[in-house]
């Protein structure tokens, strides 16, 4: 195997890939990276059997040349060294070289290492999906609806279904659902009525990992499932993760019909007051505020620390409606919360100081945030 | 104590003072913060014993106003809340007060913390330092003399005195010198004659911190050394730290007089290739690699980690004279020694593999950093 790539385009496909490499993997060949030359460009691969991740540089795309002097092969590498030997690289492109025994040479101006390589033969086959199960999505859209909602899955594995997202298509709806039992995250928007899916749950470490590699675009990005993977494609990129076993809970039942309270706010002002309360609220489990309804359209947040302080702030709400209340919750929920609503303007609808409330912008019914309050009165 | 103070300046004092202030301290009021007004400003101090530091805020400097409504008092406040608060209040300017009981109230904008204080007469006294010895020195050059030389300290407390940089004034230049036994970093200004100061050791840590402190500047800085403490003062600020007790080695005799091996090279050429050759020597103690001069002005620099391979480079020097040599040393301290040179172009002087060898700007005698070499052959 030998070819001469650009080392900028190398060091962007070896970032990706590593976000699939373990070093604490069981299988030893796993810690280590694939690269593979054809004639058509070069392919990194990496697994940690949970996710892998295959990333293309073609030979050439739009006139630009990415790789040349290609003689095809490929050799697993120890992934623990060759990201920062790219990085810093002296000339902006890289000849790699493996002869028969795997010694493989990188070059670059006058530095060149010698590594010993794995033997490809070793490292496991990707599966290839075939399935009838997929759709298309824009590459922004789908970041939005992860950003959205994979903070709220659970981080305990008591429940190891609440760990990942639960993502199907209903109603000509694509829904993405996530909670840890004291929380709820909800995005849809609607598809395509021709597009299927079962309902599935993806890991929510897959959906981060996902989510950090994919860069704003509105390219399409192609989503495939079977059974137990799932499988996200672009022009460049194969990301393949298994999906979590069991059913995922029925969460519409929690969500809260009719409110008695309404509370509608700039939703960066309500963060920040959240965000100030929640500093005297750390010694507290869950960082918990309080939200008390005021005269005059006012909402009243306070933190308390007995050891340390107070604080207490009035905001001025654009609308408050219904019954009074005196709630408590946790500050951090709120916060991220109102971070994935992405309105300027938000809705909060109260049912009570201990049934669950709503957040959501005020003229999109699309997302959805959901706390349950914590018991102090 | 009452006061109404711009929250930027307010935030940039408390950061300053922060640095002095450490939650493991055994003295509990140690942990807090003093504040204290004055007709003439706010002071906030922070001291751990080791180090104590005061910053100044004035009512009004050039014009600008600071500070309103004064009403002198002074109180402790709990570190560990006071700097988030500073930083998330949501107005530009701040009211601080305290009332007989020592219940602070901080506010800005609708937001009110209160605050349990701690009383000020239990905070301990700075020492006033009354001393003849002390010289200025522009802050950029102190700065710098720091920078060049503090790395070089050492991190175990084995010999307690090779934790601090050893400084003093001597025949017309001021000294600062640091070694952990295994490298030195030495760095000469001359000095106006008049200018006394006894040989001090000063706690590597004391001078890190203040250098974080210290922005770049041509204004002055006193410094005044007692026995056992030395102050840094400017307009604003007021730096004490203890002294290291014991005398500090003579090193004058570690640095070789003559050479026999003396390469001129790019210090950045030569930097970049110690750290690629150090990335495949990280499996070594010490990242150990290893110069070698070669025909018509070459050096080759290499590393060497036998399970995973090993990297070579060819770097073309400006000169290489005197005899061939092999040699190996911590890719890190040369890297540290190469950083801190501050030239463009670098000459190193080597006495043979065994012996320890000077890197030092072309044509500055000032800068001087020695390394030991490591046996390997």
């Amino acid at each position: 195997m030998k070819f001469i790539i650009q080392r900028d385009q190398l060091m962007e496909s070896v970032q990706h890939v590593m976000k699939a490499i373990s070093s604490r993997t069981t299988i030893p060949i796993l810690t280590g990276m694939k690269l593979e030359a054809t004639q058509e460009g070069v392919k990194l691969t990496g697994s940690d059997s949970d996710i892998s991740i295959e990333s293309f540089i073609p030979k050439e795309e739009d006139g630009i040349v990415y790789v040349e002097h290609i003689d095809p092969g490929s050799v697993v590498l120890q992934a623990k060294y060759f990201p920062d030997i790219v990085r810093k690289l002296p000339q902006k492109t890289v000849e790699i070289e493996s002869d028969n025994h795997r010694n493989v040479t990188i070059r670059s101006g006058s530095a060149e290492f010698h590594l010993n390589g794995q033997d490809p033969e070793e490292y496991p086959q990707l599966p290839q999906l075939h399935t009838e199960d997929s759709f298309e999505l824009p590459i922004d859209l789908l970041k939005n609806l992860i950003r959205q909602t994979v903070f709220a899955v659970s981080t305990s594995e008591t429940r190891p279904i609440l760990t990942g997202v639960n993502v199907r298509i209903e109603d000509g709806e694509l829904h993405f659902i996530a909670t840890d039992s004291h929380r709820l995250a909800s995005r849809k928007i609607p598809m395509d009525t021709s597009s299927e899916l079962p309902s599935v749950v993806i890991p929510g470490k897959s959906l981060t990992e996902l989510n950090k590699i994919l860069t704003d675009s509105e390219d399409t990005i192609e989503i495939s499932v079977t059974e137990n993977q799932v499988l996200f494609r672009t022009k460049h990129l194969y990301f393949l993760s298994r999906l979590l076993d069991g059913n995922y809970p029925e969460t519409s039942r929690l969500i809260p019909e009719q409110s008695k309270t309404v509370v509608k706010i700039d939703t960066k002002e309500l963060l920040q007051s959240v965000d100030r309360a929640s500093l005297l609220a750390k010694e507290n489990r869950n960082n918990v505020v309080r939200l008390i309804t005021k005269e005059d359209n006012h909402i009243e947040i306070n933190g308390n620390s007995p050891e340390v302080g107070n604080v207490t702030e009035e905001v001025v709400a654009n609308a408050v409606d219904g019954e009074d209340l005196k709630i408590s919750f946790s500050a951090k929920y709120m916060m991220d919360a109102l971070k994935a609503v992405d309105y300027d303007q938000v809705k909060v609808e109260f049912t009570g100081a201990m049934r669950p409330f709503l957040i959501r912008p005020v003229d999109d019914e699309q997302i959805l945030q959901l706390i349950l309050p914590v018991r102090t009165y």
